[in-house]
């Protein structure tokens, strides 16, 4: 992140239409969705734009991949992913970043009989939904991608999952933002949540205090001290790898049971990732390295010989049923919250954008803001 | 082996043209060629017929894989494995045995560049010697064995090398020398050698004294207490493990650095094997199966769904210079040693059985008796 | 097993108190203790005695080890190992052999946070059931089993657990069974079972139908041809390792997270086991040989060097709440059901001997009879 | 290294006693023992002072781990580690830098019978040389280093040798230097050795020509082009891995078969290395961090859960006998040559500067000179 879209800090103004806070891949996207509708939008970031778990993603548009059976986020992923296309255009335009999408599908490969099932399950469930969803033999497999490692029964392709650049797609959002007048603050703690009587909201800074009709919370992982007790957010330790071949090993990319390999545009592979719930240190283990490239190298012998690049370690925040927040805090009007998207923060930024800014309009679907309401887990029990 | 070809003890005759020691495949190879052209000979085991290293072997006819520069011994490999078809035949019909010979050739991989240029030279000297030896890239290699884990380089493919099964060789040399009228004693140990002033030989075991004009050794392993002092034997010891895919995995023997995969005619794959000389303990270690399937499966990654089937070891005897001893010991006419043929026993025991019998006609030809002389060492310091 | 434990069938009685279809452990132990009782008990068996999965498994009596929560199967449990020093004299005497009873503790390792506190959590629990469970820092752990590789956190010591010989404990359970006048008879299949209206049971086999008063039925992973609908019984395959290291390395049973090693009396030591639930082909797996003995080196590295011995695979019966079935099976009277031991059949088998004697007598412990009832499951729904 | 060991380039001197290429750790040492003696130095370096082979070494004084023969390199070695202690004084004094010298000794395992016959083999040769070479049991091994996984036969501590930090070393040799009046001047290619009638040596840069009354040649694995045809000197590529445990793990540096381990006193522990002769190519690939990690983790089974540090290559070059070349280039007068110290630059480096600066000053001891000399394989010949 260059300097240029730092803000400038001396006599900036203090008055917003809406504050948000973290700048990650969803507050960027928030950001810069108010922004583009005309919003005077302040994004408060407490390190560097894109720095934590948004940039350790491998940028995974799974909407298909991730999901297994009907759910109201299956829609609103399928929703996000359809948007990135337009979304390329817009940003390249606004921001002048490339954000590197690739849409050349992925392949879940099945090793034993139990898992071939699964895939057949979802195989069926893809297809009623609507979607494509190809179950190839192993052969037809090879055809595809004729590196893997030939001891696998059969492949479910999904011809239109694809993946982005992470780093890059946060950096368009914040710099398409800033282009549409918003202001970016880094290296800004926020300290305390202002509420005023008359409904104003704001917050205090160590930069000082910014005041907004509406305050959006993004900020991930750490969000657990903006959030009612009985709102838990988990954070989950994820460790990568990245790999460099001498050419092209894989065109899709591949899912297998603990592991999945994606074969970004400028030639990296990405090799994701463990998982390790409540575990939160930013250090990345040997034992993680040696677990990540030998279950790679079972599926894709060839990455033996490739260049070992780097590998880093980000904390996803997950919420217990797994549905994202999105939505006002009961009890605090004007204070929204958007986090716990887990492995999925990529692929849902577009529609979680656009999702708060309609909130904040009062346009939001009913279907989704049912779902993804903050105290949704209270709702139901009555 | 059945009680049939265990020798009737009482009452057997005590004299014969020639005894033969050592009922592993060398020694039942001799003992089929003498009696094939008339003789009476007596074959003694100490153990069961075929049951040391012969029976450990995986059966490979590796005439070209194992040869990378000129010798007289691969002239010698290349003349055995030209007998094995009309062999094979013969021996169906003289002990009812199918020897399982396959020929569909010997695959030898590389990885790297440096085992690039190692193949490159050993097709050049193989074509140089008038044999086939096709150098295959990745691709071509991956169309006739699609089942490789798709990361090596080029392959070299010696369609002329191929396997027998092992212990069938050594049971079927054994029963048709029997069905010449050899006498065969197992369970028999042989204490001394029985030199008499009128040149006539013999040997005391636990079970009474033989005697005959012409003894011929073939103790593998345990040659060395026969040998002159400066005649060392180094027992060699290997490590196997077979395993049983449900379905074929490879058509030809793969080579690799450091592990070989034999496709079996009864479905199994042997897989071969470690190498420890001077370690003669019969057990299998943990380290070495680990390390067994470790490789396999980095080779041919589908073996990790195979069915685990058996592991063994087998002693192999190799003389200083890799060449076999096969002739007279100096200064003790009508004594003979066939040894030390190391990895090639198998491979090279049709020839070495004809190469016994004339050598004791006295008509042996001049370009092996002298590479394979006892004292070798010495005539070329002269 | 010897003949001599195969009933004699010509001119055999057809009548008899019990019969015991499965000449498992299970079996064996009902059919000791109903004969022991001075009963008149017929004990039929497809196969050979101790030949399923009671000869498969590792022989543990992890009383404690198994369990970490409070339940009435901890209590089954920890009864049925207090019979085991006294069961181990009275087999001896009976039956003249030794079950091999060692009783050196069960030690289990953590080798993270997360596993060190589920061991503080069992530390407290054993505790609070009134049994020893002592925590051990890593030094105190390599104090005692100094040849572990000493990168775990602690160690959670249960010196009460220990272990027999399956297939030993089998064997003198049916041979003593036969002391007390039991008939044994092997190689026998039930192909129906006879229900007559007067109340009288029976079964018809290939060698003839036999009546009794009361059947039990003990036949481990094929329980599911007799049972009632609703009472599945999952097959869960486990594939074992035994290796034989030159000198002792371990005292005490070490277990840790998806492994445990058994240090036999003979000197072996059993490595296990992988868990397939539903699946039953009766092979061992390349794969799992390879997990096993790779995890077992990183918790015992001296085991490189140990002899390879054996490996094998057996399928316990599992229920689906992990409670055996013991008991009468609702509106079939006389017809009893022991079975879905899972992992503890050897543990469990005195007590599921002396509770199917006692209920066949009318006097079983109700905690017992009503927590392994057939139909437990629909009275928890009333 | 910070701008201020950089040259000014500007109206910089032309002339100077003598000129070094190559500013590695030999270069370094050889510029700083000059200057020291008060001539006039001018040290080229074509990249950054210290960033080859010198910055990539793992640092260690191996001067009885190297050796198990003698040799006049094995006296060379020791003299040189001997200088170490006060060499670190006044380096610290002269350039501020702390070379972390750690003399805590060496240990050698053996893991097979055949590997603790060498160290018994080498303990006697040690022995006999005056060193001290302690053999000591597995047992007294762990009481030593009680984390090492203890499946090994014994171990040889070779208390003498240590390590110092090998970019350490060269800064404080370049700083040295520069505060002994020696020009650094970094960043500049030598495209051309000059030789005038009267015996002036110089060399044409991309910065202008520079003159010297003798020119020494420390260019490493670039060598090639500088010596004449029959000097070859390989390049051998070695890759290293670092890691950070939470607690040191070890003491002393531990060598075993394929791999070695530093504790370096940041508390990282250096793994390496990887041996490729002949291979140049700047990248660590994924099979050599796959596998120095995993030899690392069986002898240091807590490395498991260290942190993953970094990874790099270096290349070292070498010479046809292993011994270094520091010498007059026959025929050359005033042209030196040092070069070919292989792994033992570091180690290598006080003996190598301070036998060049006697060289230049006609006072070597003849020992060296001739065991060094670039033409010493002619030589032998005759």
């Amino acid at each position: 992140m260059t300097d240029s879209i730092i803000g400038r800090r001396n006599s900036m103004r203090k008055q917003f239409d809406q504050i948000v806070v973290g700048g990650g891949v969803i507050g960027c996207s928030i950001a810069y969705q108010l922004s583009k509708r005309g919003y005077h939008v302040l994004l408060i970031e407490s390190g560097t734009i894109g720095n934590g778990a948004s940039c350790a993603a491998a940028g995974m548009l799974g909407a298909q991949a991730e999901f297994s059976s009907d759910s109201v986020l299956f829609d609103f992923a399928r929703e996000s992913r359809a948007l990135f296309p337009e979304l390329a255009r817009e940003l390249k335009e606004a921001s002048g970043i490339d954000i590197e999408l690739v849409q050349k599908g992925m392949l879940k490969l099945a090793y034993t009989q139990e898992q071939l099932n699964q895939l057949k399950k979802m195989a069926k469930f893809q297809e009623n939904a609507g979607e494509t969803a190809i179950l190839l033999t192993e052969k037809a497999v090879l055809l595809k991608e004729r590196k893997l490692a030939p001891d696998f029964l059969a492949g479910l392709f999904l011809p239109d999952d694809g993946h982005v650049s992470a780093p890059m797609l946060t950096s368009a959002f914040a710099r398409a933002a800033q282009n549409h007048h918003a202001v970016l603050l880094e290296h800004t703690q926020v300290n305390e949540i202002i509420e005023q009587e008359n409904g104003l909201k704001g917050v205090k800074t160590g930069n000082g205090s910014f005041y907004c009709d509406k305050l959006v919370m993004a900020t991930g992982k750490d969000m657990t001290n903006w959030l009612p007790d009985d709102m838990a957010i988990t954070p989950v330790k994820g460790e990568c790898v990245s790999i460099r071949p001498d050419q092209p090993l894989i065109g899709s990319t591949i899912f297998s049971d603990g592991c999945y390999l994606v074969p970004k545009q400028d030639g990296r592979i990405i090799i994701g990732a463990t998982s390790f719930p409540g575990i939160t240190d930013p250090v990345v283990r040997v034992k993680s390295v040696e677990y990540l490239l030998t279950r790679a190298k079972q599926i894709l012998p060839a990455i033996a010989y490739a260049q070992m690049e780097n590998f880093w370690t980000g904390i996803r925040p997950q919420t217990e049923d797994g549905f994202p927040y999105i939505g006002e805090i009961p009890g605090k009007q004007g204070l929204y919250v958007a986090a716990g998207h887990y492995r999925n923060g990529i692929l849902l930024s577009p529609m979680t954008g656009i999702m708060m800014a309609d909130l904040i309009e009062g346009k939001a679907a009913e279907k989704y803001t049912r779902s993804f309401a903050v105290d949704r887990a209270q709702q139901a029990i009555i």
